[in-house]
């Protein structure tokens, strides 16, 4: 039920058409959602520019590719997460634009390439085996119109790489940080700088990491009051939140 | 907003004394839960009878007693589950009628006494240690207006006893089964009849049980398909769904 | 030993044909289910069109053929759960009438198709990748005898979605809600309706869902008190629950 | 070393009374922090009018009344965590204007109620029992300089409760929600909103809620991307992160 | 029923008192126990001897009295385990002869005396703080009739102390071997000898013994081919398996 | 060192060709395991007729049948257990008279066949699924020359199909119960007989079953005092110690 | 047996007063620690000066005192771990020069105060409540002969009071780091530094630590290949270790 | 910034060409690492002769063939370690003297071949499974310049083969212990000897030894003080810590 809908019915009991019992009548039959014409739009701002999103695990190449082709229909820039490249082949056929990040195992269709984040997001992460995942955060936040600089390898047993980017890292608005392992990263990033940071475990490790539990333990356990965490290696969601704040 | 307050607002518009659009404008503001007047009630029958309930753990006695006095004002059956003596004497100044099931830990106030429920409720239990468990599950079923039989130390390794109460079993429309240790009671009892097992883990048990997750898992895990399962020591939940049962 | 069998043995003792002893002697030796001949037959209407049913995974499809067509000869209605396209071959070549129906990975035989249950059953489901469960539960349901309404897709992050079919859910007799990730979705639905809510707990989801178990701790410990809980997946069971609440 | 230690090394060996050997020796003898006087200052801003913070948790009335009186003499405002009467009692004696916020068990010391935040922090908490940790990230969230709005006692089995308070949640810049048992309110506060959420897994809860565990993995594996989550019970935490988005 | 009852009834409808359809009616309404008259006694030898049991743990020392007196009507050896000195002080006020084991925290009464295992049962334990969980299964088996010989505080850091029993161990008929922490000597006492093993995860530990587990779990892992496990701190439980194979 | 070379030196020493200072020296010099001569043999009787073992599992065919035959040579009977076929078709080649047990995955050579134990061991297994489980067993008792007989889909959800073997399970002097999902099994077999039992969780099952650790730690806490666990799915352990049992 | 004992025994023998048969007799039947002359002596200096240790935890201060004391008999150095001020007093009364370190909970005895050890030992802590731990790690290697250097409150988040002691840990031999909530600090100092490292999880945190368990799982998959791990709060352990690295 | 860069400045401001100011400024602005140039080299000694590293697991034949290349144009020896046959295949082709360890999974590059150890690293394994771990920990051992002596299959449950080598073990600087299953071992060895002992974990064995987890736990919980551990399966690092021990 849109406004116009509801005008027309108070009209018609005005004109005598439709008597006050029929009205109230007329509303409690109507299901609900046409009841809530009264949606919020005041945080339209901070979901302008944001892409179509499709989690390809899971889903053939034909799947993916009729998903992606019907939101880009709608929708100026769309996202495949977690998608290899066959899915890509199948996409290609039937999306003009749409390009692959294969670290990132993201596609991408960016039609609208305005920058609507206020600041930088950084993105760091700890070890190579990391960067999938940090990659993931990395094309999301791009593809959300955010400005992105990244620092890869910078584990915290070789505190010494981390602390040259003291002064990148510091003029971020927000940071992501991805870690596997022991998950210390976070931390020690979060004790160095002012603004929120956004924790990422992730799978990699082997033993007693199992599959990214002990980092997400860890994470949870930060020393550092400004760290909080998303699921295992949840790159995605990280950019997402980072680009809500980025827009505040 | 009633109905009541609605059919007047058409009356003033159809007298004229409020315009079709401030009419639009007076619903786009009201609070979200005015509009909603379309309640649905065909459940109420599945309602009536119901007692309020209080959570005792972690209140003081003072607490206890106030909330139990005020909804004993509006409601004919309270219900306070996890309660201590010390709580059911501060109740018991308030609140004329209370009485205290000293097993179930509960308080209860029961001035409508019918019976609500179409069967009857076993309620099974495997040792002495499950017995409070047990209790609440059966103090609760009355209060809620249902029959109820129980069966106590009843357990698995013991299995003759159990089967000495097969034809009682067979005649509740639904069964509640309380175990600890191995939680293995829900399986051979759902064996044995054809209807809905609810089963309660409950925390009897020490070393490996890890406080009701052995029980917990066992359940979950039961090879009898009509099983189901509550919360480790929830008593009072597995009460609730089996009235439901017994009402529907 | 039937009732008749037991006779014959009191006409012999009283014909002098048997002496009393003799009598004592042959009980003493009968094996235990030949003495269980009191059966009871309280739920047998329960029991009345529920189909036999082989869980497919892990059997080969001249296995679950086999046992399919011998199943078939002795009951009307056939189902088969987790089973591939492979095995549904197998099975087709054997049993004029198995259908397949893909989503759920069920193979049926559907011939008797009355109706037993007494109201509706809803099924609800959280995401996408919910649906294999979800439709299991639907299939299973439908060949127990019951009408199945299904609402897919309806997960908590879009709780409007949920609202628009609050008024169907209602009418439901009795409702299962498939959900992975974090398994609110019972919790919200449980809220919304007075009848019994079962929670099947998906395996959907990565990283700290641990292949279910976050949702399924998330279900044990909804603060809606209408829900209980079966395995993780297991579609099946639910519909089980759900065929004998709607039927009692 | 402040850089006017380091000019005054400098002009002395312009004017030759150190060698320019004596100057290197002299730096690499230096405490690393001495050399690190190109401190960043991006985020002072983000920092100023944050409390000295102390957790009271494990420390005697005394130590805590020690501390407090310490960080009273430098820093306007002072925040003690996890404290009780005791521990009140002993700062009050020593530090005039600390007051005592019982529900979030906290001492405060305000001198500096400057609002720094710039929009709101909606606090939001499912159940009574969450009522501790919500009010501490309240009470943390104040003393940092936020205008800080709180919707206690609407879980998600009450979904009108939340309903109710959509514009009010949509009109705040961040959001924390604390909830425990399931831990199920984030992922629908989250799907309702388009700023950022801050879950807080509470400890509430008993038997499957494994103390906060449950609701930290349902939280973490939440189907609405704008959630990131704290420590279980750390109300601080999150309002120090909500702190942080709501300055940049 | 007995087989007397059994043999009256026949008596009856030989005499012609009853008729046969009577004698069928009356056999299926009797309840099962009573048809139960086939009962096995094939392991009566195996049980003679065998004290009652009471669990003191979580009972009062009135409890526990009555009991422990009622049991002492009709059994000549009584058992309470995890009992304090409170309850022995109430048993010994009822029961003449009860005695008390403070270390193994067990209330004894034994009557009779007499030997039925066959061979000797080795009780090892791994430290002192092992010392309770391995008193109890020593007590537990000689009240059962057990010669029974210990070996205390022969742990795997220092060997060659259980070396020096090696012969000692060779001639028991069962051996039972307590220790907590890493739960090692199990798997060393097993490779030493050729009879059973019963081994007892006891919660001595800290940290990451999380309270025996971490010796369960060893347990269950053992190399050794003879070792198989019982519950944390079940000493009971051990010694009776132990008797059990005692007296095969 | 055996005693013939000890004695020699004794001879040299009387003979006057070493000085006892010499003796004193050669003994200390010697390997530790030279010196244990003294070896027990009170245990020769229970290893009798006890077949060498390899473990197939990760072992190439040509590994498994190089280490067969070697074995072969020595040992009348050989058991490899959690071989394949093509494990098998190795041996076949190198072993006359192996035989294949698909079932149980087993490799066996029996040339002695006589039985050593003193009474039957039976094997009871819940489910159709945990009958290689149960058949290692079977196939490992036999060989090491018990006489053994099975009960398989006795599942607790049937219990009446185990009351059937009641009796013969009453014969057996040692029961091996292999029992997955719930585990319940063991507990209903403990109580119902008077002998150790011997109980294997089997990883069978699916979501909460955690691959045998619900099963596991079910038994662990058997409200039947006569049970104790081996490791999950093994088969071999529980024969093991099952004609250990059935040879004292 | 002492060499003494057999050179008589071989004395014997050559005076023709033994039989070489019965010197093998007599050797057969010694017991096994009698036949281990051969003791090895090579890491005999690694012992000098080791303390005799008791475990206070769950010891009366009667039964510390009298162990105390006794030790104190036989060695210069005793130390107990773990004990509380009323253990000190008991221990005082009876053992002259004991101290108490009461942050350490340690109760030391050192009449031997020679240094052993060849290098320094450092013990870092994260935090103030990692204190205890680290505490005991010191006075453990104090009294066993090291010098022992402690940098406190050094946590990950403020890496910069890290920094600071960058050369005094590189002086360090080994270094033993304490920490709680996620466990990073060990990696930082690993990567800092070229010397073993031995990590101690403290069991300090709340919510998600799970009492050590994510500092424990995190020090495990520390990223610094030269971090080793001991038990949760075993700063004992660690000392130990280190003590022995300090000596080699 | 070397020295030598800075050394330059200063004489620049010396000679007048850069004003103190400007000095200042220049070292305000150069990146940290530049800054320090005091980098310790106490443990440069440590380092001599360590072989660059790359974890083969996860990386193409090409990946791992050109980034061994690169490190062995700057390194004399080079460890590809979890490497398999078609690695080294690529990695042969590019680099002259390049070895595989097929039991270690190791590529191994060794130009510098002195031995840089003091004492001999030895490596204990239990059981045949554990060997490829143990033969990581050797490969990389020797590779970083010790003496290496292995001793395999000498698991807990036979062990008198631990003891035949217990002189040769005392021998041992340092001793790396890897164990699956209930990782018993180094509390046997640990208690036999007295210098450090590295526990590694084995992921071998099945069911409740949760790939490593039991093991972990066991040797977390030693009695014997002197082990330590590493993550399951870390061969690598053992032999990484025990070469530094080796070397102090």
């Amino acid at each position: 039920m849109t406004p116009d809908r509801l005008r027309k019915i108070f009209d018609q009991v005005r004109r005598g058409k439709l008597l006050p019992d029929e009205g109230v009548e007329l509303l409690r039959h109507l299901p609900f959602e046409d009841l809530d014409f009264a949606k919020v739009d005041h945080h339209r701002a901070l979901r302008v520019g944001m892409p179509e999103v499709i989690l390809g695990q899971g889903k053939t190449p034909a799947q993916v590719a009729e998903i992606f082709a019907r939101l880009a229909r709608h929708s100026r820039n769309v996202l495949a997460t977690r998608a290899g490249r066959e899915q890509f082949a199948a996409v290609k056929k039937k999306v003009r634009g749409a390009k692959y990040r294969p670290l990132a195992r993201a596609i991408t269709l960016q039609r609208d390439a305005e920058t609507y984040g206020k600041g930088t997001i950084a993105v760091v992460s700890a070890g190579t085996s990391d960067g999938p995942v940090a990659e993931e955060a990395v094309v999301t936040a791009e593809l959300m119109g955010n400005k992105v600089e990244h620092f890869y390898d910078v584990g915290v047993a070789g505190i010494h790489r981390l602390l040259v980017h003291r002064r990148a890292l510091a003029r971020a608005r927000v940071v992501i940080v991805c870690a596997g392992m022991e998950g210390a990263l976070p931390s020690v990033v979060g004790g160095m700088i002012g603004v929120p940071v956004i924790a990422v475990p992730t799978s990699v490790g082997y033993g007693a990491s199992f599959n990214g539990l002990a980092a997400l333990l860890g994470m949870m356990n930060s020393c550092a009051s400004n760290v909080s965490v998303v699921n295992i290696d949840n790159g995605f969601g990280a950019a997402y939140v980072a680009t809500l704040i980025n827009r505040v």
